[in-house]
């Protein structure tokens, strides 16, 4: 479905990153969700980033609300947002509009359009677009909290430095909330911002890992097949640009495994069925079994580097060297982190809604 | 849509494991495709495995095609496959039944389904599922082989013990259509059979890695957002029992390195579009660029082992422990090979389908 | 998406009229639902039709259910149903199978299946494969009646004649439900019959129309704009072959109403808000107002009759004249009210199931 | 999908009546395709009716783009259009928005959202919703125009005042394009004016019928059982306010109709296969046969009239007399033909696309 997302509480995307404006569409809202638009406009500035380490590029993000909101209360209808651009310089873009940035959309864009695309600051591949989708999660993820589901995820990696573990994860959860740049061990912070500046400073980029976990979702959630909560949770993650891999509990550590060492034995606490390790990250047969679903994100270095690079014109096809200019990302995963958590609360949501019915999100 | 998967092509998967019989409908089919049923016979043969390594279960997979095909050719109305169920043997699941082994859906299958599910072997959770996938895909297949359009998995790894990497795809792909035991470097097999029949003798199983490169895309399929060619294919592999990573290209290896090292330059071969390195996997923003499509999937050791393990009753939520009987693979990876293969025919089919319209896999 | 209706409780048909078997699969389904076959068994009879005034093809429709039912109940995973087609006389179709019947679809499926279709008694397009359509209502039907949700549709029409209306709803259901031939007012059933065997014996055929009343709705389903209850159901009611119109309320009547007097009163009777009249058929806004949703569905007369007609060979284009054999229905309202019927009540569990969850139906 | 229509092109509608703005966004569009915004104006215009028989809310209904767009030109991206509602007097609904209009969808608003709707002006349930997808059919329409397929409709009867019928479609549609009242004999036009003038002046309101062509659809488009032409064709018409029922062909009159004289016989005119009659209303099996597609909706008459009413208090559930403000149309028709050209135009243009692939728009 392209540009729309979800069965039953979908998310619609519009908006190139140099047009008019960028916005979201959310539609199968339960009626009488609070919006909260002081939370809303916290994540898109959450989402711009430590400024030390982002891209110059500061939006103001002043979003505006044009419907399905009455009297501060979601009315049940259409949530439409929309986000103007303002801060563009698309002049940037003009000199080496024709030069395909090696490993960014330019090329595949121009396969796909022909040539119609706007080529203007990555257009409507650009992650700027991510912005409406956190302030869609802007009406969910209060409302998951409200349900006793949490949501949460670190820089689990930027380069070789490696965060912490999860640990506790109601008191990571605090400690993220507040942080800026969301790593759980402080001296990692020092070590990973200054990677980062590093390879700024050499005109470079770097890759990096966002780990996540939702903590309070029901048992019994999810599909066989089609609609596994993997399924569902990749397809959304995978939508965000730069991610290049997913796994699910020890992911790709289980190739190596045996399954006396890798199963999660349960047992019986206090009336509640948990298991011994939480291997599986949650999911079993793509259902939830009431243990936190955790996953891992990769993210790719940014393409977009200021170091010249080979690559052709994608009008003449002729070979060409890319000496960029515009305002780039050093590193996105910090970035990248509230955009994972978003889209992780919208995908959920729908689950959960197809799951107990449209109103089950006020009720 | 739960059972359902595509857009346009669509497949709907059904049936227990110890049911009266298994079985896909495809709907969207292009009028006119050719049906090979032997064709179909070898992937159904290829999935269950070098019998060395693979459970004793030994269906005999006579599949019947119900619709959909006329004179030997798709009417380009839903296509029906049925495969009976022979080889049964439900008493060994009588005894446990109440006991939830460790990492499979018994627990959660019991919360989503209340007790109401169909236990015997899996139900249908069962791996046994994925033959009608197999089958499907055996229609799929050779009419994307006409479009140049090719799909090979080989074992990556199993353990420890890694496969040498693709090399010449085309030259690989024959090699492992004429393999039981689908390993590209001769000597890795015989080390990863042994693997194999170690942990099985241990009453254990093993993970694994299947590796899946797919040639001859056209450039600009896929989708910006929602609709990537990653989510897509994440999608449906997910959907695949005990898959629980995926990465596309470099993948997780991205997370520490540097832009420069990591984009792919874009050459002018000879006319074509080329790029330098492949490590985003054939794809950016979402979309082909002409490259191979390159993606890892991570099997976890099968849940079901002999080893006794602790658990619960799922009736009486007390403390238990298992001692599985029943007939089990030790590894699903190599038998999981053909299955990837399947869905990931299935899944780009039905993007292709979707941007070159419901006649295109037979023009 | 063709061949399968629904967005949670989906139904996906397949099967030709000649082929080896039709059927449907259920999926979205609660679990621990009753399965009664005999139900299942009443209504494909009841599909049947009077003998006197359906074709002499007399299918036995011995289903089977492949999956989805475990000890007598529904499990929640997919439930296929298939039923063998076994009265099949192709050789009726052989000697004409180049000539369109007009207004039947063998020239539009020649367009648009290239000869590939099934031509044998319409193939895909046949009325009968109605018949899965029944056997899956068959599951879902009981499961609205313990809801309170009642349907019921009676044959307001065959040529000029026309059955007295609906009156008290309850009295009148438990009057057809125990009819061969649905009408109300029994002189009118002779009448009706008549005129059915009076065209026949002019080997020519009747048109006519049902009336659907369905009670027991809660109030405020359905969709504004694109999933009214009317959208849906007129979605659903086309999809069954021969209906070339359907109306809600006074429908066609409205055209020359003033809304003093077409606009429904509300009033407040014993605490439950009802309308004084019903013009509205149960519906405003696209949504339920609590009182019977009523619409009327009009079918053609069946297309193949045994008159010669004019018309062309699909192979050749050249002009011919059609003298039809095999076996046709002189009238298929009194069979197409089970059908009707039918796919209500699939239609609205859909809605049901999207509004208040998957489980609600066994609730 | 509540607000999104479409299986490949999709449309999703949001917006309340008096909220800050209204809108549509488009996805699936072929990139390249023209944006003609004067024809964008003039459907807006059209839309608007003749001020003399329509409701003195005149919105300026000045339109901004905000994606999808570049260069004049779609880009392929989603293509996002705003209208800001300016002209709101929600003061005329204070006083009497707790009075349910009778056969309003005030009622069932309340019944669906709890009271958390919008209820100024009919909220998201305003017929000025329909502005959104007549900008949306601005786009469309003509692309449609480039492959030789023509939409028109006439308003076929007002009360009890008809239209004469469609004769030749090409001039019938010439004289239609250029007419504010859209009927074909202008004696007719006169009567019907000065029939909408009368009622108004009882404080009443008037149904009545737009009758639809479309003409050049290839042959063989559609789908058997669920998305048969005449079934998205009524999904979508039926989404439009104020809709009560629709026929294609001969629709209702077929009821008592018999099989000789109702088919359509196929004849060769000069290598084309044409049919004698077009009874069938260009449609057999669900599939277009080549012949004009005609259908007819009926419009029952506007509910809000300034006579007093009596109903409830929504609120207090309290019995009570309405007596309405506001300004209101006291007949749609003549506005609807415009809406319903432009959502039959959006419906067929999602076939045509699934059917030949998403390019086909601007091939």
């Amino acid at each position: 479905m392209k540009n729309t997302f979800g069965n039953n509480l979908t998310v619609t995307l519009f908006g190139e990153s140099h047009g008019e404006a960028i916005g979201v569409v959310l539609d199968g809202l339960a009626h009488g969700m609070e919006v909260d638009t002081c939370y809303i406009k916290k994540l898109l500035n959450a989402r711009k980033g430590l400024s030390a380490v982002s891209t110059p590029r500061r939006e103001e993000d002043d979003f505006q609300i044009l419907s399905g909101v009455f009297q501060g209360k979601t009315t049940g209808t259409p949530l439409c947002i929309v986000i103007k651009n303002n801060d563009t310089r698309s002049g940037d873009y003009a000199l080496t509009k024709d030069l395909a940035r090696p490993s960014h959309a330019d090329f595949t864009a121009e396969c796909k359009y022909g040539g119609f695309q706007d080529y203007r600051g990555g257009g409507h591949f650009s992650g700027r677009i991510t912005a409406p989708l956190c302030a869609a999660a802007g009406i969910i993820i209060p409302a998951l909290l409200k349900k006793g589901i949490k949501i949460g995820s670190h820089i689990a990696r930027i380069g070789e430095i490696a965060d912490r573990d999860f640990c506790d994860y109601d008191t990571d959860f605090d400690i993220l909330a507040n942080k800026e740049f969301a790593v759980l061990d402080d001296s990692k912070e020092t070590a990973m911002i200054e990677k980062i500046k590093d390879v700024k400073a050499q005109g470079d980029s770097i890759g990096g890992i966002v780990e996540t976990a939702v903590i309070g979702l029901p048992t019994g959630v999810g599909e066989p097949w089609f609609d596994s909560v993997e399924s569902v949770l990749s397809h959304a993650v995978f939508s965000i640009p730069g991610v290049k891999g997913i796994e699910f509990g020890k992911g790709f550590s289980f190739a190596d495994m045996v399954g006396s060492l890798a199963n999660d034995s349960f047992k019986n606490v206090d009336g509640k069925i948990v298991t011994e390790t939480n291997n599986s990250g949650g999911i079993n047969g793509g259902i939830t079994n009431g243990m936190p679903v955790v996953f891992r994100t990769v993210f790719r270095p940014t393409p977009t580097i200021a170091k010249p690079q080979n690559t052709i014109n994608i009008k003449t096809k002729e070979d060409a060297v890319l000496q960029a200019k515009g305002r780039h990302d050093p590193c996105i995963v910090h970035r990248a982190r509230v955009v994972v958590d978003s889209i992780t609360a919208l995908a959920l949501a729908d689950i959960l809604v197809t799951r107990y019915g449209t109103d089950w999100l006020s009720e």
